[in-house]
């Protein structure tokens, strides 16, 4: 295949990120995860989309919702474990989920399976957006050089 | 498989829409095109995300660029042609493209094989944004009852 140029992208060319912004022990538990940050490769700055591959037993994120953000997630290949307040939900390829900002039903994606599984996750971006994590002691707190991990009681991590 | 509760959606249970807001001789040159509105289906309000599906000769749009919205796609089946002022290229599954907003390269899909070819395409929405097509008579014109089609001399259509 011709090598693409931007506009277009193969996603395969863009660089892998692991690691997380969580603080422990909740880094560790997002497991085998790589993400790829396609819309970031193709400058788009009002959202963005990544390519997220989980390892068996890895999680998209901790549970939580979005106070300003919308979400979209897209099963690109592989069989995706949903956690929402309903209970879970098994997504297959081609399926999908959308979180609306504020709305308060915390989700994330867990891989069970033995195989990795892929999804694409978009996320609009707005200044002010918090999130909640309601299984978790994590919070954000805001102070003049940005936000920083806490715990619900307000300490930092 | 178990029926999905939102959150989570199947795009086979959303309803295709055909058609489009252009008027003639442009909304036939879409040819074979059908539209899920996954995002809206998910009440989302921050960003579109549309299941497209382009038969033989169908288009995404007419080549175009937008002031204030970006805009990504992604190949989810199938195989399409990215037309954009650097010319042509092969969009196999699993590719994409983001498009910047007020980036002045004009854009669009076409679909120029013997088989249908489906993508995602995702937009955020800004009130205000306009989108050009240097390609063709058509521009936007705004009144009090919103926005109208237009010859690019400013005659209505």
């Amino acid at each position: 295949m011709t090598q693409l140029k931007l506009p277009a992208l193969d996603p395969g060319t863009v660089e892998e990120r692991r690691g997380s912004l969580y603080p422990e022990p909740f880094r560790s538990r997002m497991g085998d995860r790589a993400k790829r940050r396609l819309g970031e490769a193709c400058s788009l700055t009002r959202f963005g989309v990544n390519l997220v591959t989980l390892g068996p037993g890895g999680q998209s994120a901790l549970r939580h919702w979005h106070t300003l953000e919308d979400e979209f997630i897209y099963v690109v290949d592989g069989e995706l474990t949903l956690i929402t307040d309903r209970g879970e939900q098994r997504l297959t390829r081609g399926m999908c989920a959308g979180f609306p900002a504020g709305v308060r039903d915390a989700h994330h994606l867990v891989n069970r399976g033995g195989a990795p599984a892929t999804f694409l996750e978009i996320g609009n971006r707005i200044e002010g957006d918090n999130g909640f994590y309601p299984d978790d002691d994590l919070m954000w707190g805001f102070d003049e050089k940005g936000e920083y991990p806490a715990h619900k009681d307000g300490r930092r991590y």
